[in-house]
This record gives C-alpha cells, sequence and structure tokens, in this order.
C-alpha cells in the first residue's frame, strides 16, 4: 500500500512538473546560472524598456502601458515556460494588431487581453495548439513582411517630426509624403542619426570576432565593451538622444518632439474593464466584444504563433524540447493576469529572446531581473522618460522591424515551388488593407492549394481495346463529380465502347459519398449498356464498396484478371445487358 | 474571306446555343412533343398551385407570394434551361431557409430573391459551380433529413387548427404538445382525411401497373383513371377540401381555419425593394443585407444545390447531358426576374420535377402551360382559395416533405463508413437549431475528416539497423510539423543511433513549408551528429528540393544504394559529422 502510494505521489509529483516546469530546473539552480541569468536579465531589461515605450506607440496607446505589459510576462513565463531563452512582452506584430482592434483606447486593449489570455488558456487546455499547423511559411512570411513595412513606415512620420498623419497605411503613405515639406529638421537629423548609429553597432555586433584565452587582456577588455554597446545599443541610443534633448532643454531651446509627460509609478492592480463609461453613453461587454470582432481570434492566435516560432527556433538551437501547449498555458496565464495590471496583449519577442540567448541565459529565471528592471523604471524613472525624443524611438522600431521584412522569399519561392507565391502574395498585400483580410485569405488561398489535388486528383486515362482509367491518390468526395464526369466523357467518345475499366491501384481510401456517387455510374453504364469494372482495389477500400452492396459492382485482382474473366464471364453479362432488361441482372458480384 | 465570315457565324451561333438552349431544341419541335408538354405541364400546374400556397405559409409569407413564386420560373427555364425535366419554383427547404432570412417580411423575401440571383448570376459567370463538390453526401443527407421533421412537424399545428405556436422548433414542439387539447376537432378530422387520403393515392401510385396495347379499353382506361387521380392528387384533395369548407359555410357553420381572403389579380411589375420604409423609420438598404447575413450565402448555394442535384439525377435517368453552370445561369436569372414579380428564392422542386419526368414531358416547354396555369389562378381563382381549409394544406406538405427524411442512412453509413455519421450527425442535429449552423458545422466536420490524413499522414516506421520512415502519402504543410516530432521522437528513442532514412517512396507532391521544415530537421541532425538520408524521392518532388539547395542534403535512389554508399561515401561523412564542427560540411549533396 505504501509503495502504491509512493507511486502515486511519483506521478502526481510528474504531473504537477509538466504544468509548473519551474520544478524542474529550481532544483539545479547553481551560482554560476545565476551570474549569467543577472547579466542577460540586465542586458534584455535594457533593451525591452525603450522599446516598450516604441511599441506602445505602435500600438497607439500612451507609453506607460507598453511598460504595464513588460513584466508580467517575464514572471509568469519563470514559473511556467518550457524554454530558458523566451522572454514574453510587446511585440512589433501585436502592437500591430491591438492598434487595429483596440481603437487607440486602453479599456478595449485590457479586455482584448484578458479575452486572448482566456482564449488561450482554453486553448491549452483543449490542445488546440494544433491548428498552427494550418498556418504556411508563406502565409507568415507575407504576413511578417507586410506588417514590417507597415510598423517601419508608420514610425517615418515620428522620424520627421510630422503632426497629425491618419493611421490607415495607404493614407499614411500619402500624406506623409504630400506633407514632407512639413518635417522638422531637428527630428529628423537625430532621429537619421540615431538610425545610422543603431545599424552601425547592429553590424558591428554580428561582425565581434570570438575571444580568445590566448589574448592579451586590453584586446579582451576592447572586445567585451564593443560586445555591451552593441548588445545595449537600444538602450544607449535613447540615453544619448535623451541627453542631447535635455541639454537642448536647459539652454532654453527643444528643436525635438519629447515623449513627454508619463505617469509615475506601477500600474494599479485591479480587475480588466468589462464595459466602457463616458460621460455620455456606456459601452456595454456584448458591444465591445463585437466591435473587437475577430480580433479575438486573430490576437490569441498570431501570439501562440510568435512564441511557438520562436521557442521552436531556440530550443532546437540550444537543443532541448518544448511543449507548445504548455507554451500556450503560460502564454494565456500572462496575459490574463497581465490585464489586472493594465497590459495589453504580449507575446515571445523575437529580437529579446535573441538577446537573451546570446548573453547565454541559463534558466528562465533570467526574467525576474528583466521584471524588476521594467518595475524599477516605472516606479522612479518616469520622469525622466520625459526626454526621450520621439524620432529615437522610432528609429529604434525602425531597426527592430527591418529584420522582418524578407525580400527574398519572393526569389526563393520563385525558384523552388512557384505555386506558393500565391498565398505569400495574397496575404503580403491584402496585410496592407487589413491585417486579419490578410492572413485569413493566406490561409485559404493555402487551403485551396491543399484542396485542389484532393478535389481534382490527376486520372490517367490509357486507351487499349478498352478505356482503363487511374486515379493517382485517395478517392474523396471533392472529387467524385469530376471522376464521374472524366469516365462520362471517355465513355461518350468511344461510340462502340463495351467496357470501361477503373483501376484503383492508387486508391487508398473513400467516403461515402463516393460510394454514391460510384452507384450511380454503375446505375448510368447499366442503362447505357457499358460495363464498368473495378480492378486492383485495396482490401479495405473494397470492404467499404462491399458493406455498400452496389448494383453491378465487379472487382478483379488485376488486368490480366479482368481480361481472362471478360472472355468467359462478362461477355455472358455484356449478352445479358444488351439483350435484356436491368431486372434480370445479379444485384451485386464481387468476382476475385 | 467568306468561309472565314461563315466559320465565324458558325461558332457564333454555338455559342448563343449554349447560353440559349431553347434554340437547340425549338427547331425540333413537333406536334406530338405539344401534346405531351401540355398534358405535363397542366399535371404539373395542378400540384404546383396547392404547393405554393401550402409553402408560403412555410415561408412564413401572406399565401398570394407562394403563386407569385411559381411562374417566372416556368418561362424563364424554358429559354435557359438545360434538363427538359427540371421545374422551378417554390420548395420546402428554401421555403424554410426563407422563413428564418427573410423575418416573414415580404420585403426581405423579396430583397433576398434579388440579391440571390445576382450571386448565382455572377457563380455561373465564374464557373463558381464546382463549390458544390465540397458539400458532401452525409450533409445533404443530414440537412434534407433535419428539414423535413422541422417542415413537416411545423405542419402539425396547421392539422390541429392550434393557433399561435411559435416558429423555433423547440419551442413548437413544446408548444404543440403542451396546448394539443386545444386542438380543432374539425380541422383534425379533415386533415387526417386528407393525410390518409393523399398517402393511399401515393401508394397507389407506386403500384400501378403498366398499360400493355393488348388490354381491352374498359381495363386501359381505369388505369388512366387511377394515374391521374394519384398524379394530381394534391390538386383534387385540396379541391375536395376546399368544397367541404364551402358547403359547411353555405350551412352557416364553419369547422375549418380557412386560408381566408387573398388579394385578387397578379402581382405588380415593379423594381426589387432596396429599402424598407415604415411609419416610425427606414430600415436602409445596408441594414437589411446585415440582417439577412448568411442567408445571402446559404439561400443562393442551397437553390444551387437542388437545382443541379435534381437535373442530374432525371438526366442521368433520361439519358442527357446538362451544363451545372448553365443551370445557374438559368436559376440566377429566374430569381432576378422574380425579384420583380414579389417572388421569393425558387430553386427546382424535386417533386413536380418527378410528376413532370413520369407524364412525359418532352422539353422545357411544358413549364409554359404551368406558368400560365398559375397567371390564370392568381386572375380568376383566388376568390376561390379563400374556402381552402389550412389543415388541407398542411397534409400537402407533410406528404411532399416525408420521402425526403431518410432513416435508413443512419444505418447505412454505420455499416459502410462509420467515420462518415460525424459529419451526418452534427448536420442533422444543428439543423434543429439553425439551418446555417447545421449546414456550416456538417461542412467543417467533413473538412476536417477530409484534412487529417493531409495534417497527420500514416508514417511507417520500421527499425533495422538504422530507422526507416515511410510517410504513406503526399506531404503538405499542415503534416510538417508532425513529421518533425515524430522523426525527432524516433531519433531520441535510440541513443546510439548514427543514420536514420526518410523513405520518400509515396511522397508525390511537397511545398515550401515542408522545404523549410526539413531544412530545419537537417539541421537539427546536423548538431545531434546524426545523419539524415533521403531515399526513393520521385523526380518532381526531388527537384523541388534541389532548387531549395538544402544544406547537407542527400537522396539514394534506393535502400540499397544508400547501404553501399553509406560503407564507402557516409562513413566518411559521419566521421566528419563526429569530429569537426559544421563549417566544414559540403552545403549540399546530392547523390543519386
Amino acid at each position: 500500500m505504501a509503495e502504491g502510494n509512493r507511486r502515486y505521489q511519483a506521478r502526481w509529483y510528474q504531473t504537477v512538473q509538466k504544468r509548473l516546469p519551474v520544478l524542474r530546473w529550481l532544483p539545479k539552480y547553481s551560482l554560476q546560472w545565476l551570474q549569467l541569468d543577472i547579466i542577460a536579465g540586465l542586458t534584455v531589461g535594457l533593451t525591452v524598456v525603450p522599446q516598450a515605450l516604441a511599441y506602445a506607440e505602435v500600438a497607439g496607446l500612451p507609453m506607460q502601458y507598453g511598460l504595464y505589459s513588460s513584466f508580467m510576462g517575464c514572471f509568469v513565463y519563470c514559473l511556467l515556460g518550457t524554454a530558458k531563452d523566451v522572454t514574453l512582452g510587446p511585440t512589433a506584430i501585436l502592437s500591430l494588431l491591438v492598434s487595429s482592434y483596440a481603437f487607440h483606447d486602453p479599456v478595449y486593449a485590457i479586455l482584448l487581453t484578458f479575452l486572448s489570455g482566456c482564449i488561450q488558456l482554453v486553448m491549452g487546455l483543449l490542445h488546440l495548439g494544433f491548428l498552427l499547423d494550418f498556418i504556411s511559411y508563406p502565409v507568415i512570411r507575407g504576413f511578417t513582411s507586410a506588417a514590417a513595412v507597415t510598423i517601419g513606415f508608420n514610425q517615418v512620420k515620428a522620424l520627421l517630426g510630422l503632426q497629425n498623419i491618419p493611421r490607415q497605411f495607404f493614407l499614411q503613405v500619402y500624406y506623409t509624403f504630400s506633407r514632407i515639406g512639413e518635417t522638422r529638421t531637428g527630428d529628423a537629423v537625430l532621429g537619421l542619426i540615431c538610425l545610422i548609429v543603431l545599424t552601425g553597432l547592429q553590424q558591428m555586433k554580428n561582425r565581434i570576432p570570438t575571444v580568445y584565452c590566448m589574448e592579451r587582456f586590453s584586446v579582451k577588455i576592447s572586445k567585451l565593451i564593443v560586445w555591451a554597446t552593441a548588445t545595449a545599443r537600444n538602450a544607449l541610443v535613447v540615453l544619448f538622444a535623451g541627453l542631447v534633448a535635455y541639454s537642448f532643454q536647459v539652454t532654453g531651446s527643444q528643436p525635438f518632439t519629447l515623449t513627454g509627460t508619463m505617469p509615475q509609478g506601477l500600474p494599479p492592480f485591479q480587475p480588466p474593464p468589462f464595459s466602457k463609461v463616458t460621460p455620455n453613453k456606456t459601452v456595454h461587454f456584448g458591444e465591445m466584444v463585437q466591435a473587437m470582432g475577430a480580433g479575438l481570434a486573430v490576437v490569441p492566435l498570431m501570439g501562440l504563433l510568435e512564441t511557438v516560432a520562436i521557442a521552436k527556433a531556440f530550443a532546437s538551437q540550444n537543443n532541448y524540447q518544448i511543449d507548445p501547449n504548455q507554451e500556450l498555458l503560460a502564454m494565456g496565464f500572462t496575459n490574463l493576469c497581465g490585464s489586472f495590471v493594465s497590459s495589453y496583449p504580449v507575446t515571445g519577442s523575437f529580437g529579446r529572446t535573441a538577446v537573451n540567448a546570446q548573453t547565454g541565459v541559463c534558466s528562465p529565471a533570467g526574467g525576474i531581473i528583466t521584471g524588476s528592471l521594467v518595475l524599477l523604471s516605472l516606479a522612479y524613472l518616469t520622469s525622466l522618460f520625459y526626454y526621450i525624443p520621439k524620432s529615437a524611438l522610432a528609429a529604434v522600431i525602425i531597426c527592430a522591424v527591418a529584420p522582418m521584412f524578407d525580400a527574398r522569399i519572393f526569389h526563393t519561392l520563385w525558384q523552388v515551388k512557384r505555386l506558393d507565391l500565391v498565398p505569400l502574395c495574397v496575404t503580403f498585400l491584402l496585410c496592407f488593407w487589413e491585417v486579419q483580410y490578410g492572413i485569413v485569405a493566406g490561409v485559404l488561398a493555402s487551403g485551396i492549394l491543399l484542396l485542389y489535388p484532393i478535389a481534382r486528383p490527376p486520372i490517367k486515362v490509357s486507351k487499349h481495346e478498352t478505356i482503363i482509367l487511374q486515379p493517382a491518390s485517395g478517392l474523396y468526395f471533392p472529387a467524385i463529380e469530376f471522376l464521374r464526369d472524366t469516365v462520362n466523357k471517355q465513355a461518350l467518345s468511344a461510340p462502340s465502347l463495351r467496357t470501361v475499366i477503373l483501376d484503383c491501384t492508387h486508391v487508398n481510401s473513400i467516403d461515402y459519398t463516393v460510394v454514391i456517387g460510384l452507384t450511380e455510374l454503375l446505375r448510368e453504364f447499366r442503362s447505357r449498356r457499358i460495363s464498368l469494372i473495378f480492378i486492383s482495389m485495396q482490401a479495405h477500400v473494397l470492404q467499404i464498396l462491399q458493406a455498400a452492396d452496389l448494383e453491378g459492382f465487379y472487382n478483379f485482382k488485376s488486368l490480366e484478371d479482368a481480361e481472362k474473366s471478360c472472355e468467359e464471364e462478362l461477355c455472358r453479362i455484356n449478352e445479358v445487358l444488351l439483350d435484356g432488361s436491368d431486372s434480370i441482372l445479379p444485384t451485386s458480384g464481387i468476382i476475385q
């Protein structure tokens, strides 16, 4: 009994470990891990603070909401996440989606976070992660490339200091170019300098030579400084731009558009809003849900897609396994909790996850440092954020999204598989109009490419003495009308025809609609006095047709068998067919 | 030049003939055809008038709208139809759909007719008839069986003379049974008599022996009378019930619920309404369209489905060809024109088409007689329709829809293909709640059954010295994650493994998402120092992978080739893999 009890406890502990992955790595935690985790956590923190401010701008929300969204994910993922490198937080793509679905209103954004969290939790509990399998690579690339262009161009107005530009992409392009003369020199110069510095540091980072043990100390140190500067480039550039802006402020003139005042302190801990009260009227929960519409499907699904894609990429790079459904639970729980601290929907960030991995993080505990850094900034630094020039933040975002645009994919697909250009282009182009239309149309387009060979399977026709038709794959209901038409057309094309053979070698599956279609086909052929014979049918397919008890159904093992039997048996049947009425035929016969 | 001109004219005439099939049969028209067409036209006319009144009741519209809907199809189909037997007009199924989508308001119903017509025309012009292929047989049977129950039960209240029963199916069942005590004796008795007479005549019709030339004249005549009575049974029963009701009216008491007054005369010829004006407010076009919602997809598609299914059935029975896209044009044009004479959406009627075929119609010209009969009834008989008891019409409908309920299909599917019970039951059950939910859910369920083998293809695993994996079918994007997981799991299950072989014999197609997935898989295996080798790849699949230029991709013609080469080449590669870093590997190699 004690044995059974112990076994039960062990199983219970395993289940808990699966749902609380922190229990797996915490017992192994060491001082060396702690050092590396602290360095990684600080580095990611220095990246997330400026990015959070900038992404809030992309989402169309006041800037503090970016920071409100940046810490919950770090803490929750530390407990529930299965990938050591992943960091959850605001991302470019989700910010873009939030800007379409939350109407630049924090109330909607927070409710969207809450509902997305609930949906992701339910999906995780129902193991619906497999739905991602139906989003093909061209659709993902089309969407991310379009998002990169949209988000990047969205920042051009901030980079140039233009005011009152509409948010819709096409209007934005039009107004940005038509009002380019109103560019503010200060913003444009600072923005371009930041852009150049960021690009330069990024390039430098890609080319840092490895540090070898044998090298001189001064070489090591200089390499380390270059590495640290390049890794924390976002924070450094924003800090530098803020200092410049502050100097100008002190001298009395201000050539830059600044971030401006931001409420100090941590966000309130309160339940998400389930209605919106304005002086004029109250918008109820139902109306808010209806207004967000497709967003309630697109936001949780794209969030999931980003996290799982990133987790898989880094898991395979660093050689560990992740559990997509546990990732879904971690993200759902992050959003659910986030909605209590005014967060907008978050997901895994590719850029910051890469920083985390490169800095050598050892466990998700690095997230605790990152989260604490964000909380500290919120508590003590918001007054300093006043001086951050908007054009510097714009440069940070442009550099973050630029690698997402993948122009080579068009060329690659042209060379490798041209048909896949259809979902790519459909998604890419329609995403400029409305993100959800692009994704839905892309998924539909790849679905059509998927279903086309099922609905119109290639049928090989060979004409000897008789006509032999051979479908190239399984027969499913969308194909049966096509098969009937093809068989009929072939049969009508040869006036003196007496036998048509259907070679079912490759038919590995069949459904009831096909059975009904074949029944009809047999009846039509009977009334035309032509015999329709099946050959080489696989056993389990034959079983289905036998169960259906088709009238006048004949199956032979091979073409030779059919021809041999035709000499004896079928000629007799044909005679009967040609002489008498239908009623004297045997109702069903399977000759093997 | 005259030759070219003549050829051009001939081609032009062929195109016109294709779009105006009347030109094909009119030149061949004979006096004998005329006789048979007149008899068939009259017989169908005698069926359509009582049915039209009854179906209008099903659609929740005033009864004259049934007749308004019954003549346009006859005339238009005569010009544009490709099947001689088909008659267009109000049907049970479309009436049920109209009752859900037109809110029992003629203004909505007529607009729905107009829009359905436009949608069907556009579908016909774009050759979208193939969309029907994606509605599987179990979904159709589930829908028609549920519709038969819904429509049949809907008539029970009229049969029993119950008043004020709600229209929603479940409420209807509840209230019909809870208020069964309020049954009006007159209605119930008359209804049951009509039901028994109709059923008896229908049974008689199925058993009429063939008329032989040799028989005595009196036998022939009696057989003919039985046939005529059975064929025109609907009209006769309604006439008889009307006469009974009239006699009671004359004597001063009236035990039946009567049809009541109906506006005399033909419907006005006017454009369909594009807005609805009430004393209180105006409902605009956009709001009306939004209110009809899914109906704008379901009504045209189900209309198309009914017509094409019926046309195909009778075309194959009577050995002629139909053109689904021309049928779509004929029906679209019928609805478009119908909306100018206050018609609600119409389609091919199975019952009346069968009557038409059995009476021996020779061309669609029979429709002219039917249409004229309806117009004459509208012009001169509406005052007589006052006396038709509603319970008699209910009996007509119950007898018309009863054969649509197919209980055997559940048993048949259980025996033949159990998986197809899923879409059947989903459709059948959900259709009681809302028709569109049932159809959409059924189509989705059969879609999932269709996609499942694509997303989770069977992978045969054989373990010899190495592990060999063989996917059973083509690899498409929904399957790649599953393939990766399977391959990884197999590779991790054998610790000392050095080679995994992927046998691609059955892989007849591949897409770019799969290419990316294989790239990742190769990279993962490289980092684990295991070689992943492809064998028996089909030429066009290999071409795609070659174009993608995968790093470390090896393909062999057969397992033997791979094993042979392994001795020489691969062992070397494996040594390199085990000793050195990735960078000294050749970037891509295809050994054949």
